[in-house]
């Protein structure tokens, strides 16, 4: 066998050409959205005046394994795709491991993340059925920016709804999407009923990710010829992400490799979902066995300390339910949080596949995952996002226990972008005042014990 | 003949193993740096005081054809190149050119640009001569991060002083740096003789570059065990700026492409040398012709408005003379310029080609540069930074002259890094209050008439 390369990049004939569908291999399937006015299962029709036809079919098929990926798509994803599978060499030699790292890197594109995966997707399905545009929201911008770069691309109108604090505070993520051609709102709003309900009852608030969903939504439902998309959590969205997944098995299967561990940190869970979905897939076919582990902040615990309900995606409670791991839609991570993955939710999928025991979480302190991150920045080149930095951690601590042990595992994670617009945690962090926060059982017990009594 | 890919990588096994020195082949040498005191050509052992020896004798060596890169570097190489050459498809679409146009993207490594190219190099030399650490000047802060990256690969302390202005506005960039452990200081500082005397002159300066390489330059030789690096002028840097064009050489050779047009943006030149040294080697041996174009800013015009003589490279006046087309060391761009490449001369090599007639330079106007910028950032989804989207806007113009005439030529240009740190600069672009300058004759008169005499 050849050496393996440092960075092992799939030629454009090796590229995927259908995405993979976990959900077709589950026995048992992930629950459905529920009508929070009915609390019956939504249909397509109801789910069709939100989300584009096509994504409303991807988003119930829970049978089909393989989706052609438009050729539109593929064109669009060979602009920035394959993302590089690499060998971390440098970091394993610092680390004095007998294990051998690889990550995915998702980040070597302008959203700085794999959002733009399925953000593509979404625009194209709406181009598609002759829209106008499309809503959403963002937190810190990553995946309003990608979808911003999608309709671009597309010539399709974007409307985004932005965290008003991050609006404010990232002023640069905010500039990366007009020049995009993007219209950039501050969250809440006085554009939507909900936004002008929040900003009455809180009239100082900065805005949460759930609140800035709600308004989307409402824009979107109440605008001829718009849609809204979402950028995690959504059986659709792990499934566009599941190229991520796919490429990495190609290339590892073109050099003989098999990942022991695959590691992926989960906000929402989309990258996490699209990077294990085909090994998972084996898992669940009985044809090989892998450890999965989600990484997750100690101060958004959904996986770890959540509990396993339906419960509402966004603040203004106007989206369907979704059965997850929760927290509660009220829960807001600690002000002093500064490592994304602030969703009180995880994906149906994940969420299922977790509860039947096919995968293992973890959560790890703020502090923790930012040593993380300069360790790897030193000796990989690559400046992680904070998100990204939750799997880092995650994976040198498996190598770690690997030189205790003295085994050679392969451990995979993925990398799913960078932190160039995180400089403001990363300075906290350089000055030593960044602190953590966990939340008591208490706080979490009240946040749960708002969960909507449907779909019990 | 396969069909082109959207993006070229090479395997890593045809990665270049030297660097090309196109003085080997240059008739007409590149001028000597000249001591300013004696007016002298500076002696390897002058130079040694400032820099590592290494890098002294291929600063001086203008007979050797092809160097050798050192493992270590290579390796380091590794990481983040190659870098993929890419066919500007949804570009060349969205014009409705038949011209055929590549980019070779250097923004894929967290500095940004292809400044880390010389700086692994730089600051290998330095650790292989067993010295502590190297310290350096920075503006926007592309090259303190390329270097900082390098540095804190090989664990060699590096000193960065920064523009007071951009240490200030681009807190980021400063991030990033100390990320890498750097020590970042704004320039003019206390630190030192130099600094002193320019605050003690104007207490209220926000810095410059020349005055930033004169405090580098001072701290390194008034410090045991440190040396003093450049990222770009000097012959070195294009020396191991050559990677980019081999590379790409390389690439195109693979797919039976031969460019007729090769654009880069050129501020102290390092990128533009790089990127078309193979190509002008062969020009200069009569194996082959190509068009060769220089893009600047129309606000810091040294090719196209300038003279062609001995100058100064810093502010203080206390490095060697080179000689360049230059507007003069004391010429300062105006404060609404925010495309970069503001340094006021031109590397000696790019310059002696320029006065031979083997290349030719055109001005551009920031305005036009931005808006070739978004346009470019809307199709081909890159971000470019302000710099590289000169290169952008002179192979649109082309592009469009192709256009006209039909002709189906093959345009490369150089995208030489990322705009995530200018979104300031873009901010303004998109409020309609970017503006542009053009100096006057007699401000250019003015600025070239301070040259030393020494060197006629």
């Amino acid at each position: 066998m050849t050496d393996i390369p440092y960075k092992i990049y799939l030629e454009e004939s090796e590229m995927p050409e259908s995405w993979y569908n976990v959900r077709a291999d589950m026995k048992n399937k992930p629950a459905p959205l529920l009508n929070p006015a009915t609390g019956k299962p939504m249909t397509a029709e109801e789910l069709g005046a939100v989300f584009c036809d096509e994504l409303v079919a991807q988003e119930l098929d829970d049978t089909t394994a393989f989706i052609a990926i438009p050729e539109d798509i593929r064109k669009f994803y060979r602009m920035y795709r394959p993302s590089p599978l690499v060998r971390a060499y440098c970091l394993e030699e610092k680390l004095q491991t007998p294990a051998k790292i690889y990550y995915k890197f998702e980040g070597n594109n302008t959203s700085g993340s794999h959002k733009l995966n399925s953000a593509i997707a979404q625009a194209y399905y709406a181009k598609h059925q002759g829209l106008k545009g499309v809503t959403t929201e963002t937190g810190a911008g990553q995946w309003g920016t990608a979808l911003s770069m999608a309709c671009a691309y597309l010539g399709l109108d974007c409307r985004v709804y932005m965290v008003k604090v991050s609006y404010e505070q990232k002023p640069f993520r905010r500039e990366v999407m007009r020049t995009y051609g993007a219209s950039v709102t501050p969250s809440p709003s006085m554009n939507t009923e909900v936004g002008r309900k929040i900003l009455a009852e809180h009239p100082g608030t900065t805005g949460s990710l759930g609140c800035a969903i709600s308004e989307a939504v409402e824009d979107a439902v109440t605008h001829e010829g718009y849609r809204y998309v979402l950028g995690s959590v959504l059986n659709q969205v792990l499934l566009h992400q599941s190229v991520i997944g796919l490429e990495t098995k190609a290339a590892m299967d073109k050099y003989g490799i098999k990942p022991d561990i695959i590691i992926g940190c989960a906000g929402g869970g989309s990258n996490l979902g699209g990077l294990i979905s085909p090994f998972m897939g084996e898992k669940l076919r009985g044809e090989a066995d892998y450890r999965f582990i989600a990484v997750e902040p100690a101060s958004c615990p959904s996986f770890t300390r959540g509990v396993f309900a339906y419960d509402f995606c966004d603040t203004g409670k106007i989206c369907p339910l979704a059965k997850m791991y929760t927290i509660g839609s009220g829960y807001i991570p600690a002000p002093n949080h500064a490592g994304g993955l602030r969703f009180h939710g995880m994906s149906p999928v994940l969420s299922q596949l977790y509860h039947d025991g096919l995968m293992e979480a973890v959560s790890v302190k703020q502090t923790d995952v930012f040593e993380a991150a300069e360790y790897f920045a030193r000796c990989e080149g690559i400046l992680p996002a904070p998100e990204s930095s939750h799997a880092i951690r995650a994976a040198i601590d498996e190598a770690l226990k690997c030189k205790e042990t003295g085994e050679e595992k392969t451990i995979l994670f993925g990398l799913t972008g960078t932190g160039y617009f995180d400089m403001y945690a990363y300075e906290k962090f350089h000055d030593g005042q960044m602190t953590n926060y966990i939340p008591t059982d208490e706080e979490l017990q009240a946040a749960v014990s708002t969960l909507p009594k449907v779909g019990e």
